[in-house]
This record gives C-alpha cells, sequence and structure tokens, in this order.
C-alpha cells in the first residue's frame, strides 16, 4: 500500500514538473513514467488516461494554492493588507521556482488555459471553476474593503475581482516572459487602483 | 515565382491557423505541408526549420497588429479615446476569429509567451521585443494622457503602459478560457483606473 501510493505520487510530481516545464500535449506517458522512476504499466493502475491524470494534477495543484490563498486572504490585517499578502505570496511562490529551476515557471492553470481551452472540453470546465473560485475569494476581501471605506463605494466588486485575477494572469505572464518575478511587484498598486483605493499607503 | 510565393504564404497562413488552435509543440511539419496543400520539400526550400517558420508567423502576425494599433492610437480623438479605439478592435479581433473558428483563439503572442518561453530563447527574445513594442506604444499615448491632464499627475507612465498591456493578456486568457469575447469589455474601464482618469467618460 505504501510502495504503490508512493508510485502514484511520483507520477504526479513527475507530471506536474513535466507540465510546468513543456507543456501537457508535448508529453508522453513513458516519458512521465521514465521521470517518475516507475513501470510504464503501473501508470493504468493508478490513471485510465493521460487527461485524467491532467485533471489530479490540476485539482491537486488547486488545492494547495487554495490554502495559500486562504491563509493570505482570511489572515491578519485589513482588508487590503490581505490582498496584499496575497501577491507577496504569490511572488514568492515564482521565486521559489525560479531559484530550484533557474526559470520563472508561471500559473500551471493559466499555461494550460491558453494551451488547451479550445481542444479538451474536461480541461477547459476545470479550469473555468478554479478561476471563478479565484474571483469568488478575492471578491469576498474586496466586499470588505468596499463596506470598511477602504475601497471606492462605486466600484462593482465582482468585475474588481475578475480584473485582479486577469492582471495577475497578465503579470504573470510578463514574469515568466522575462524570467523576472519583479514583473509582480506591481499587482498592489494595480489593484489598488482597480478597488479606487489610491490614497490608502500599505 | 508566383506560385513559389504562392506556397510560402499557403505554409504561413497554415502554421499560423494551426498554432492558434493547437500550439506550437504538438506540430509537425508534415501536418503544416498537408494542412497547406504543398509538397513537404518545397518547405525547407522557405524555412529552415519550424522554429524559423514560427519566428516568421510572430513577424509577420506582429507586422499586421502593429498596424492596427497604430491606426487606432494614431488617430482621431484625444488620447484616452483612443486607446479606448484600441480595446474595441481588440475585442473585435477576437469575435471575428470565434465567427470564423467558433472559438476565441486568443493572443498568438500570449499563448507562445506561455507555451515556449522556457523551452526556445530564440521565440522567447521575439516576443520580449513584440511586448516591449506594445508597451512603446501604449506609453505614448499615456504621456500624452497625462500632459493633456486626463490622466494623473502621479502616474509613472512606463508602469500604467505595462499594467494595460497585462491586463490586456490576463483578460485575453479569460476571453479564451470562457470562448467569450465580452470578458475583454472592462479593458477601458481597468485602465482608466490605472491612469487614475476615473472621473472621465467618453
Amino acid at each position: 500500500m505504501g510502495r504503490t501510493s508512493d508510485a502514484r505520487d511520483k507520477i504526479l510530481e513527475a507530471a506536474k514538473v513535466l507540465i510546468e516545464q513543456r507543456g501537457y500535449s508535448a508529453l508522453g506517458v513513458a516519458e512521465i513514467c521514465a521521470t517518475a522512476g516507475v513501470p510504464k504499466g503501473s501508470f493504468y493502475y493508478f490513471f485510465e488516461s493521460k487527461q485524467a491524470l491532467a485533471l489530479t494534477v490540476i485539482d491537486e495543484h488547486w488545492a494547495a494554492q487554495r490554502a495559500q490563498w486562504l491563509a493570505a486572504l482570511d489572515g491578519p490585517g485589513d482588508p487590503l493588507r490581505r490582498l496584499r499578502t496575497l501577491f507577496e505570496a504569490t511572488e514568492e511562490v515564482q521565486r521559489a521556482g525560479q531559484r530550484r529551476s533557474g526559470v520563472v515557471v508561471g500559473c500551471l492553470f493559466g499555461n494550460l488555459a491558453l494551451e488547451l481551452s479550445n481542444q479538451a472540453e474536461e480541461i477547459r470546465t476545470r479550469l473555468q471553476e478554479i478561476f471563478e473560485a479565484q474571483i469568488d475569494l478575492i471578491e469576498r476581501v474586496v466586499v470588505e474593503a468596499k463596506e470598511a471605506g477602504l475601497a471606492g463605494a462605486g466600484v462593482d466588486t465582482r468585475e474588481a475581482a475578475r480584473s485582479i485575477v486577469a492582471q495577475i494572469e497578465g503579470r504573470v505572464l510578463l514574469a515568466k516572459l522575462l524570467n523576472d518575478p519583479t514583473a509582480l511587484d506591481t499587482l498592489w498598486r494595480n489593484s489598488l487602483d482597480m478597488l479606487q483605493a489610491t490614497q490608502v499607503t500599505h
């Protein structure tokens, strides 16, 4: 039991690293198993297809990322300070990836959204749900900020949350392209602007 | 001469459509030639490699897009109105792609930036140059807006231009994921916020 779940974890970890490095389409099951150091035969014991594996990689990555987001957004400080904590954590994730692999790997969900949206309907649907969940988490804090008078009274909380998520994705794209996590430095300034909270300093 | 340049154009058009649909890594030269309806032997008469073809696709797409950007940003109206014209043109490009193919294809440069930044240094460099050129074009208009008192006096024009380009990429990602070009509707509102020009209505 210990050994079989080890093999599953090794496959998942290898798949995640390879998908981050090279995308999904260019990968084969044989290469994933070789990188994981498990026999190819065991792959289909755990996953019925490469797409089933990808969905599991996505779900596990979101479970871990969601916990980080909640730690920031439900943590100490006023709503805007918690948003800033989220951006700092996001930049640190990209810095850590760069220290480990030499390159900014970007956002797994953003990478797969652009690669697969028009090819794999089940993956598209799952990614849509994850981005909506991210927007939900941000919107909660934006609503709090608005109620506390920290965001402009005219702000559409849903659209502002959506814009902040879009800005994160766009900035992560630039960080990956430039291999420079400091491209994320301005997320805070951008968000204050989009929340019409320009006079606040944190 | 007419026939050979026809073949080159057919290869370029097929490559662009296939890269937009499925990305670069999953494509082979044989498939590109089959889609273009040209013999595989002629491919290497025009392009020394698949990467050389991709760079040509990128350059030709940017030449066409740059002309559209200039038409909007050097067109009639005050600086903010011209920025709005650019966003409207960007949304129309995605709507036209959706009418043609059934799906929002997204931004060729953003797609390739996420797919290839960490795999193909020459493509990364070219895409960096294109994004810097886009930021230059937007910044010119932001500077004009600031000089005319239409943007906040405290706005960092370079960072604001970079944020607007990031917002375009992030919103195009959502538009592709949702197969819904209206995800681009808020670019105008976002930009007014990031330029601290919230009181302006256009």
